[in-house]
């Protein structure tokens, strides 16, 4: 989908809403509309014009990256002026905002600034619900980013060993990452060993690699905007019975999610899939987070996999499947793989061996 | 200052707003008030308690990190109707919420969900009103930043060398970084060479480091929460007279606003002091950004050292002095310095040798 498709896209959205313009200040959601990659922006969109409002520091930068907008130069406490001026010039009536990303604070100052201009509205996640449906172009570059992050687990998992202490492990992984040609990590890396993988969003800290217990890597690469994600666990030495058993239910329920992935299933059925059969294993109270979200500009977006979701997916979606089972003091065990919506099913993007046999170090 | 003390400040503030309680659901302001250091929580506080929401993914984490709160595990979905339950116990009436982190959406749920339980009034920036001011401890923290920083640009200017591209020398950095003991990088780190020196803003990318042009390097370090930040300016091979001119003219820019921080001084009379400077050299329009901001937590936090800003430098603030002249096609020069404010004037953190000679590699 070329810029000019997404922006057709918006404008169709903001007519269902009757709106005639609105005001985007979520950078991914200006990034992916106009190209725009700096850290502090707002944008007008409506049928007759584009703006891009930035400050000083960007004027090369956005004259370089952005086409087709109008680039105005301000300064952050003249944004909403500037934007008054030009809601009156475009004679706009009913302008949205993107009550997710803007503050209650700045909310404020829109109204203040627009009071006599135009009326304002609460418009839902708009350019996020484009962007859950990747183009022929994103997709490539997720399978791509996909292949990337797989093979710096692999080479990854050839360093590890009992002794080295998790941040070492995390540092490695990252230069790896580098030398594959990722401008850098999607997150902070979760490198977790032994009790420590039992908290789903551990940091990787000063623990020690030891033999017989799990060790949880969750990581993902940043590449040209888009994001991945991957978790394996493994197991250090010899494999004891509790692993073999909970590691099994977790890839069974995984597979159970992946293979109700298709295009008209509700995110919250495949939520169901992964979390009955954990649950009705007798780890019931070991799986409290979702089961996935969709990944693309931001590592966390639309879709939302869980129980509250009223997402359903779609062709082109990519989300992650991530069960997982956490059991305080002894550790955890969580499989997460990056997956393609299809019509008639889905593709595994990430292919990092998985088998009970693959995560025994 | 301990946490302890952080919670006293914060209730002292409140009582002078007439409110009873505080929804606090900025991450750095529940970090510094909790100990809590998840991606998802949100944070009550009133005279007579303190509770933390997290979700399930923290329970172990935020158990270990956090005293003196009640922690209650929630969905992201059913935080505000856990909130009014506590906001009824806890009989309070007039609760404030952070108006600049709440989202306008989110204020609409916490607004639904207290209906009939208390008013809800817009809170100012009160936890960063706190933070602004560092304690002894926070300071030695800072110092000790600032000099891990200096050190691992020392380290990385020896490396430097034509023809190499600005993300090799990114990637070098922040290796260097991670061997000297950082978790991480404050933000993607800024190397431009020749003309991409006059975008303030640059993220590395493919260029090559090329003799007879200016190399900007702007960076931080990241520790145990806390942040660094700090820019110098070098010259490849034979230097230019004009590098010359406009390297002086910064760097007497900024030693004009070190000399005029102390206590007492307001933050927009200190931009004035640089900004005036390099404008009667003959750079008006070359100066478009900050002259700084203040440091901690967060890259970028109160104090706001810039032309708007109503801030007023006291003791035991920590803000950056960065001013920079910029020129479309030639290039740019910044000068950036961490610097505690102090009673009867202020000391400079980092201390790269910032001469022009220094800058000439």
């Amino acid at each position: 989908m070329a810029r000019s498709e997404r922006l057709k896209n918006l404008l169709v959205l903001l007519e269902r809403l009757r709106l005639d313009g609105l005001f985007i200040s979520s950078l991914p959601n200006i990034r992916y509309i106009s190209g725009f990659t700096g850290s502090w922006a707002a944008c007008l969109v409506s049928p007759r014009r584009r703006i891009l409002f930035i400050d000083s520091r960007y004027q090369l930068q956005a004259e370089r990256e952005v086409e087709g907008f109008r680039i105005l130069t301000v300064t952050s406490s003249g944004l909403f002026s500037a934007l008054c001026v030009h809601a009156r010039t475009l004679r706009l009536r009913e302008l949205g905002f993107e009550a997710h990303a803007l503050s209650y604070a700045s909310y404020q100052l829109l109204k203040r600034a627009l009071k006599g201009v135009c009326s304002i509205h609460a418009a839902p996640p708009l350019v996020e619900k484009i962007r859950m449906v990747k183009s022929r172009e994103e997709i490539l570059r997720l399978k791509k980013l996909a292949h990337m992050t797989d093979a710096v687990l692999s080479q990854c998992r050839g360093h590890v060993s009992a002794g080295m202490t998790e941040r070492e492990l995390g540092a490695l992984l990252e230069s790896i990452a580098r030398d594959a040609g990722a401008d850098g990590i999607a997150f902070p890396s979760i490198v977790a060993s032994g009790s420590n993988s039992a908290m789903p969003h551990y940091r990787s800290g000063g623990g020690r690699l030891r033999n017989g217990s799990p060790l949880l890597i969750d990581f993902g690469l940043a590449q040209g905007g888009y994001n991945s994600d991957l978790t394996r666990t493994f197991h250090l030495g010899r494999v004891t019975r509790r692993y073999r058993g909970v590691y099994e239910v977790v890839l069974e329920a995984q597979q159970l999610a992946v293979q109700a992935i298709k295009a008209g299933v509700a995110a919250s059925v495949v939520d169901f899939c992964a979390r009955d059969y954990i649950s009705s294993r007798g780890f019931q109270h070991c799986f409290g987070h979702s089961l996935g979200h969709g990944l693309g500009m931001e590592v966390h977006e639309a879709p939302r996999l869980n129980r509250d979701s009223d997402d359903i997916l779609d062709e082109g979606m990519v989300c992650t499947v991530e069960p997982g089972i956490y059991i305080p003091g002894w550790g955890g065990v969580r499989i997460e793989d990056m997956v393609l919506v299809e019509r008639d099913g889905c593709s595994v993007l990430t292919a990092s061996p998985k088998g009970i046999e693959d995560s025994l170090l």
